[in-house]
């Protein structure tokens, strides 16, 4: 609002918007990267997917990716395919990935396929889980070793990198991804996705491949001021610290109250198994995601706090379940 | 900001967007209207054309059209043709589209050609200028006559609605058009723009539309309460009168300088006739856009006043005529 | 050749193509079917499928189904997703598409995934295999309860319909399936499959589709003359029988060698389940696919015989069996 | 028919079909050319256009040129806009050209507009007409100035190349175009055009984009063959000659009978400029296409001679003439 009679440039050409590239180049450790902003998760992972890849190749995901289920075929609209190879819990395995590739080359049918182009994985994954440096390493030298870019999905990076168990940091994405990007909208900003092109690679014209996919904000300050804000003195961080804090009170009560996890998360979302019955209960005085359905008497329930969540709901969230188990 | 604590449904499911939703029905007087939130305005013109177009349909437009010349293509992106037809100062008339619809269907070779699928005008037009309430009207029929919808572009419509020169309302627009949008951006707006299907005419699963197409907000209350503050009090008309009295100060002061005017436009655009070499010495101390050479000697540049043009800027401007001419 | 002097009218409206409409219309015992001629067996079903889509809705097959691996992103080329359940020998399973169909829809989700709109079946499946008429049946009975078409895929449905072991008839295939093709090519024509709508149920404006996709054929009668052949003397069933009969000199003779078979399949393709060794000296006098690798030791290969292949052929193969094993 | 029993591998990799390439490079004298066969015009100019587009790039045309006009919109299909520029009598002038290209650079905007990045031009056009060498030498130079390509359609080339007025040969067309066509389908094929890549710049993975756009022939020998055919003892030459031949009859039996032609056509598309009465009294005796309608009192109709056009077709013709004129 302060600054909105002041004139600006527009289309992402304005001083605050330069001001966050910088910032977000620094605490990338990446001082080539090419920053550029978009609105929401699925717009940016349609945006880049398009631009990197080829018209004849698809993007390598897990089963359980986000480009895969939940974005309406928005890959597909652009035309390419999304190739899914197997997930555990969310996350792909350098050997699995690797196998997949060289039975491609391998294939003698292979011109008659979709060619594989590039390597998608998301972390955070869908199932609040991460991958270790080395994990990612591996993934990143297999990419290299078959010519194709890797990109990371950071719609919830912030709850990634403030984990207690992780030893990934924006540095050693910057180093391991050929593009990923940090998510504002789910930590706290009104929208807006940083994408970083990591290594000299941002595609050719990439303001016009953005303005034809009716991705192009005029007013992009929005944009850089809110990423400005975001990096400036640690917020991006302490939002997401905030978050893990409150995930991990909330896990530990549900620990205590022996509610039975389905997947061990480290981050801000957490999968709880609970019977049907104790769903239908829940369902009565909390709002949450149904995730699956993994036999005919159980519910695996999703709940996932924020940069937004107080003690105060956590307390609350507790009280309910001592009532419904 | 004051809501960002507030707990909403995300999607435009949240109650502000209701109640935007709700002012815009009232305005237009349109009770059965559908309003959707986009962010900006080719995404807008990409969302609506090709939910409403048939795969083997194309939108007839002027050939100066917005979505003909200068969106980068994102019609064509969605496997739409742009069918253009000749302008005048931006507009189209209602008999040389009944004849190129006409023409399209008399053709015993059509089933290889494009099927005219929409009629796409842009109010104001990209030359300023405005239709009157009996062309609207009579292109109104022809589409109805030929049973293809109609859609009329409101980037700038606050600008169009607030002229002194015009009998057009939301009213007459909404009777007169199956669908258009009131520009949100362009006067004001961070971003934002509020799409209007008038005649129970939302194209199936819209939503699902708009999230393939990349252009689902998240947060959508971040659209919803921008129009829901822009219909109150009649903000949004007071920011387009304020921009039309700023125009026709300007008009005046160059008028009286003597400065010729390529196009007579009654609304926020101006586009002045200059010589090459006063165009230059403009350049020097004022930014504009350069719209068109009409011959060797001379240049068609663009002058827009907006809901934050004072009247000091026009002065200022002034004075810089007073030097260059 | 004998025809191509004698004036016709182009894109599929002259004689030949039309006789050959009638012939299918009543070898399918479907008085009401709407015929039409596309040249290959990728380009029928991405035409059908496209045509019969709506823009968010993506086609469910199987893991193994052509659309979904062998036919280079066609499908997603125009914009639509392959929505895989698992394969059972090449088949899915009726109870399978149910759940999936039903998880969609009670999905509170699915406005943010790809709709099911419609079900993709071969038969012969791409492993041989063949469906019962129980089987289709069901599976026909699950898109009518969910509203989606049922679509098969009959590149190779001659050599289906001609096995010894099937109770499915064209009558029964045009009973149970929206729209369906007759694979040409695959016995023996230049080009061209005959694609059948069985339900007046031909997209608006097909012929407009098919140019769109570039797949529309000037002298349609290259097509129609073909299949007005094909349709004639129960040359079709004849060709399909004959590779029948060769499959089946084939299998015995491979059987009595003692050759293990991966897959029982009743139709002209045959997979044998050979060590790496053996596949290796295969390799060096008969051409042949590799169709996957089941474990380190193990090679999967494909044999086919066709409308061509002679009882010497035949007799060749089994001495270079005896020789290798 | 000859070879239908003859084992050959398929998708153009058999010997006729690369005898049929050999054949092509010679008569082009263009040793380095890489020759691709397709079924049809439409398809070809779908595939080639949008194999050599970058996604954001589209491909400039004269406003009557056959992928503007007469393809239902299979260009815009693959995403990229078709940008026209004007038409003399079917042909683009290479000073509108170098124009056009200018002023898409020197504008401001540019970067919010679709790039020009092909030139296509037809030869014969659509109005039957031809380019000089020397024409088509300055539209080239222009192109490699721009650094795009330049792209000839030849659906009806036969007849062009054979014409008694031109000093265009394969040889020329093939040192100025980067990619053009060489149509079969209207000099007698049953099917099938050669496309020619001259400067070793056929796109990556050809085949698989031919595939993935369903245009993939299985039999590719069937377009092989015709083409074999064609250029051996000049067949390809005669059928042309031929044609023209009875086009000249044709037009100087019309002009002796005072027949007023509408352009002067050197190929064997003839257009004559009838009132509409005369246009009546012919439709009931003679099939025509209307081409189009100059004033309320005349009609332009098209007439064509081919391969096939025989003497006494022609003498019939002018019959009919002598009765309704």
């Amino acid at each position: 609002m302060e600054t909105n009679l002041e004139p600006q440039s527009g289309y992402g050409s304005d001083s605050y918007t330069e001001s966050a590239k910088e910032k977000i180049r620094k605490v990338c450790e990446c001082p080539q990267a090419d920053v550029w902003f978009l609105t929401g998760g699925t717009q940016t992972n349609q945006n880049v997917i398009d631009a990197m890849l080829q018209p004849y190749e698809g993007v390598v995901a897990a089963s359980t990716g986000h480009v895969s289920v939940h974005e309406a075929g928005a890959i597909e609209f652009t035309g390419h395919k999304v190739l899914t190879i197997p997930q555990h819990e969310g996350k792909i395995y350098a050997e699995e990935l690797e196998s997949y590739l060289r039975g491609f080359w391998e294939d003698t049918d292979h011109e008659h396929m979709v060619f594989p182009g590039m390597v998608y994985i998301s972390h955070p994954t869908e199932y609040g889980t991460l991958y270790t440096r080395s994990e990612l390493e591996n993934i990143s030298a297999i990419c290299e070793a078959y010519d194709i870019p890797l990109y990371l999905d950071g719609a919830r990076l912030g709850y990634g990198l403030m984990s207690d168990n992780t030893d990934v940091t924006l540095g050693v994405i910057s180093s391991c991804c050929d593009v990923f990007y940090i998510g504002g909208t789910k930590v706290g900003a009104l929208c807006g996705e940083a994408v970083v092109f990591t290594k000299d690679n941002t595609p050719k014209h990439f303001l016009t491949h953005i303005k034809q996919h009716g991705a192009l904000l005029a007013k992009g300050r929005l944009l850089g001021i809110q990423f400005d804000t975001l990096f400036t003195d640690d917020l991006y961080f302490l939002l997401g610290r905030h978050a893990i804090d409150m995930s991990e009170l909330m896990k530990n009560g549900l620990k205590e109250r022996g509610v039975p996890f389905y997947i061990d998360s480290p981050t801000n979302q957490q999968f709880l198994l609970l019977t049907n019955e104790q769903a239908e209960r829940l369902k009565r005085q909390v709002l949450f995601s149904t995730w699956e359905r993994p036999d005919e008497m159980h519910t695996v329930i999703r709940l996932a706090t924020s940069w937004a969540t107080t003690e105060e709901n956590v307390q609350k969230l507790l009280q309910v379940f001592d009532e419904i188990m």
